[in-house]
């Protein structure tokens, strides 16, 4: 599937203001960029670095007044995202060294505080696969998706008692209770298709079957169609910005993901 | 100064059990490894790999039964810590990227959380280092320690409701009120000679100056004879030991921190 | 200033065949890619990784038949290439970590074989960049530059012992020479502005004065308008494709490289 | 098998003389490290870091006058080296990301100029191990291996023109030869029990049936025992000392392999 997607970010600033910006997706086993932008308005100097989880990230200092961010890719991507009823638990002796990360708690993931509820969850499930898809059923009916209602990230365990959130609070629990298992789980923040609202998406990938499986807590059916566009142990690690010093107002923010017919030439 | 360190865990374990260690200090701009043991028993295979901050890590599966790991080191580092009144506070834009992931909030930092609280404790000091040290006096005002009291890991906003708390809750509160200052904090993990009682310590750096610069919020004097084992965001990084599946027993944990006539040989 | 810079390569395959790219340039401090653009005609899969020399490489199969391969980029550079008379040598314990590796000798440029050269080179003048320079100024009198003509990548030596090159092995003769006098010198494949004939293009870049600066030894006035793309010790480490297996007929390769009146919007 | 392995280095020198040094092997999957000693004398500050291939190094400024280096470790090893005749081929795209640079051509090895001679020595033989095993063979029998006779590093090219050098330049054929098939291949530097004479040691690894396996066409039987302290991929990236500036005096070299009784304790 190729499709064309695109975030509008509009600012207005008092003074110069230094941000991280991670808005590049990255072409991956997953996903193949054919064409993207990235403009700067007015352009500024930009640095581009790699975290250590090998995201794309932007360092820039947005000057006073107007400042814009267009970025838009044309990328393919899968029909339908990978499922695996019944992949094995991978025994933590057995992982490769870089899911590791993604087995510890973390500032929304409080997976050191999920041993019973994890373990209640997932009772009587194969271990592996079947139980992260037990922990998304819980969750789907758990907790009432609200989306557009996300100004504060809010982590695993407050999630559970506030009992609705949006797509990244509720990746948050999918992943505190994967990881209360020994299973490795990681955020990961983009786009989807025919999302509605349109909007940023944030799901999880747990890694079970000796790889990384998609899941996400808001769709009843695992939708494809997806562009990932950063990796991290959790929201903390995965602002598509961040800025540092006194506060900006964020104008307008605009999504889009739009089908395209074949790949751009 | 010339330091002998040590630390001896002995494991009672049921079944077969991986564990992660974090126990080999690496050489460094502050310190020298001269000498090192690093004993399991019994022998097993051991795997070991650098995670994304520098860490030597070992992954080993220990067998039922008895199992015990013993370290020692010789090890020259500075008879003091270097301390910097003044020294100013970095620019974002400024920041080695290295320093970055220590910018966020984690797992036991809520930074995010804590923007007035530090806003607050700083009033009136020159940005960087003093603020640093406003935060370290705040925690030693405020906070009573009691070593020896730390089963469970609480994070800075959890103690700063309990009033109390061990070394490593302590560089908690101290990181989460730098970070949200802008200001690079992370934690180590390692010895400490003439800790009183004598066991492994934590405290942490924040980076102002243009360099990492030692934090101590236990200790009225910042005293040297520092051992640095590992570095990373807060104490889910950091575990000298890390188990999973079933809880074992930790029968005995035994450190010792000599210092030496000179260099061994 | 703002180029459009693009690379058409057309190949004719018996067999499926492996291949690793390296066509696309990264954004960094010397250049902000705003449009880009990377069309495999047919499509198949790639898996994108980052070589430790912080490069993007593709690593593609490409199918039996024609295949072709088109990237595009819009990309701000500097209308000048930084130069620094006078600054100087860094002390070997001085340079950064990463500077390290191009001290060594490589496949093309056998420093460990050009003490003796490049010491009568830079005889009087003073260490650091000025050395550079009259290593450059050699090579422009010493060795013919025969654009097109560079079938076969030669050394340092081979290109010393011929008397005329590609601009490829110019670089590797003047990185030879730096590095036989413990300067960092590096590999730079790229596009340059205006070339005659208009092709893809390499140079390199020695570390003097605590950063990396630019030499072309084919090039009498030292243009700005470079499109770095990759990075490397030699030849060997930044060859835009390297095809497996049985030698594959490149039917056709086109480069070019235009000025746009500003950014692309 | 338990080995005591030492290298100590003695150096005279004119002046302060930075050195970057490679003398401290690391515990990994084929080898646990119980004991080390890393004794400078005198003592002067050091930096260590890790290379890109995983080598722990460290960097140093030895005074003018009398210096010495003095390591040893207490290390596990395997008894005998894992062999795996008919281990087939894996093609360049299953390769993983962290092989392909032992694919290209290097200083000492110039795979480039092998193609011909490598397909000509594996003639008939199963694709992967077994050519591996016809190029050792081939190496043995036309190579003369003169052990301490090499001072000056040569290239495989050079090696195969004089017809005898030591295990460096044997290896470089080695891995020559396997790189002009598609075989990955790398140098290791370390350590022999029970070599004749004992000394520093040189061979290589190859990349097929999944895994690096060990080559040594200095030796009949493939012995184990082997301890190894670095990899790369050829002489020049595994230096056990570099030094920059004037050439200093190497007063004394001894080095040892001591079977032990059993874990040192």
């Amino acid at each position: 599937m190729w499709l064309n997607a695109s975030c509008f970010l509009e600012f207005q600033m008092s003074v110069p203001t230094p941000f991280l910006l991670m808005l590049r997706p990255r072409s991956g086993w997953q996903q193949w960029i054919a064409r993207e932008e990235y403009v700067l308005s007015p352009s500024v100097p930009v640095v581009e670095f790699t975290d250590s989880f090998g995201n794309l990230c932007q360092r820039i200092v947005a000057p006073a007044g107007h400042f814009s961010v267009r970025t838009s890719v044309d990328i393919e991507t899968a029909e339908a995202s990978d499922t695996a009823p019944g992949a094995p638990f991978v025994e933590v002796q057995h992982l490769p060294n870089e899911a590791l990360p993604f087995l510890y708690p973390s500032r929304y993931c409080e997976s050191d505080r999920f041993t019973n509820m994890a373990a209640s969850l997932v009772t009587g499930r194969i271990s592996g696969y079947d139980q992260c898809s037990a922990i998304v059923d819980y969750i789907r009916d758990a907790i009432r998706y609200t989306p557009g209602d996300g100004q504060q990230i809010i982590s695993a365990s407050e999630l559970n008692q506030l009992g609705h959130g949006v797509c990244r609070d509720m990746a948050h629990l999918g992943i505190a209770c994967c990881r209360a298992l020994s299973i490795p789980a990681r955020m990961v923040v983009g786009y989807l298709e025919a999302l509605e609202p349109m909007d940023l998406h944030a799901w999880f990938e747990a890694y079970v079957g000796n790889r990384w499986y998609t899941f996400d807590p808001t769709q009843t059916d695992l939708k494809g169609g997806r562009v990932a566009i950063a990796f991290g142990r959790d929201a903390a690690d995965v602002a598509i910005y961040t800025q540092f010093g006194d506060p900006v107002e964020l104008l307008n923010m605009d999504v889009r993901v739009q089908q395209m017919s074949g790949p751009p030439y």
